[in-house]
């Protein structure tokens, strides 16, 4: 086995599961997405749960890759204005070039209700986040204890739903249809300073 | 066209939606699920877009009906342990009765991320939301501007999420293995009185 190929064959996995959704990932969709001859993707994950383990794992490179690189981007303390710019950052990504890997993602959280073996397997990856949002609220001098992370954490997977199905009247409901305003309202409220408190 | 026939067949396309995934959404699956001959939800719901569009009017359907209950249940001013036990009592529901119904709802959002008109039907659901949450905090006699309806119901939609798939790790991270100290917590955050402020 062929470590590029197989990579390739990954992406495509990717890709497929994003435009497509679960009824549309196929060995033979991957084959044409990755522009293998017919019968190479079956070749490299036999069965359909293998084929979704593949997306998953690529997904879970994916968010270490970009986690690694917020943990040296973070800003530092005293720097709201910086980490809210952050985020604001990592929700562009989700509408843009990162949707493809989020829509996946979301496909597998679906699949995931009905798949002990795979909510499993995504389990550290959405366990890490709420970890990482708590470092980078310590690393900024905000407040970090637990609930502000998992507040900050939850309402940020929230946003990222709706972001993805992009549907008006939600991202004005929502407030995203303003990213930059959104991050620094969800700071102020989830790590008031002095000046934030009031109604 | 009979009506509780209708009604059964748009019941049974939640439930297979919610057991099977995009993937397993057929008429045949639908018709075995309701219990009527084969070709029944072909002649109610001639394509597949029809079954997706059955389900999300279904949804809206049990949304408002949902709605009107917690507009009837609501907290009276003050009660700041009677809207968190609310809360949780929603949080509980998606865990449990509701289930079928909020992994449906999972599922039509991803699909939503493809299809436009999908996207449009449910954005009152989710925009109502954000409104329906804003007047439970205000009805509570809570500080209930945009930005705090905004955080606590996003941060609700992140916690569903997770509580579909159930994944021990992210629960304990998200604090959702105690949902009612879950609940409390997130309000504390969102609405802080003068006691829940502090790091």
């Amino acid at each position: 086995m062929n470590q590029d190929r197989r990579d390739r064959l990954r992406d495509a996995a990717v890709a497929v599961l994003s435009e497509a959704g679960g009824r549309g990932l196929t060995h033979r969709a991957v084959d044409a997405a990755a522009g293998v001859p017919l019968g190479t993707a079956k070749n490299y994950f036999p069965t359909r749960e293998e084929l979704l383990r593949a997306v998953a794992e690529r997904c879970l490179e994916q968010y270490r890759e970009l986690a690694a690189r917020l943990a040296g981007a973070g800003p530092g303390p005293g720097d709201r204005a910086g980490l809210a710019a952050l985020l604001a950052g990592l929700l562009r990504d989700t509408a843009g070039a990162g949707r493809p890997r989020v829509v996946a993602y979301m496909e597998l959280q679906a699949e995931a209700t009905r798949r002990p073996w795979l909510a499993a397997l995504l389990d550290p990856i959405a366990a890490a986040d709420f970890a990482a949002f708590g470092q980078l609220l310590a690393a900024a001098g905000l407040p970090a204890g637990p609930e502000r992370a998992r507040a900050l954490t939850l309402a940020l997977h929230g946003a990222v739903l709706h972001l993805l199905t992009g549907a008006p009247a939600t991202l004005a409901a929502a407030g995203l249809d303003d990213l930059d305003a959104f991050a620094r309202g969800l700071l102020d409220r989830v790590c008031p300073g002095p000046k934030e408190e009031g109604p």
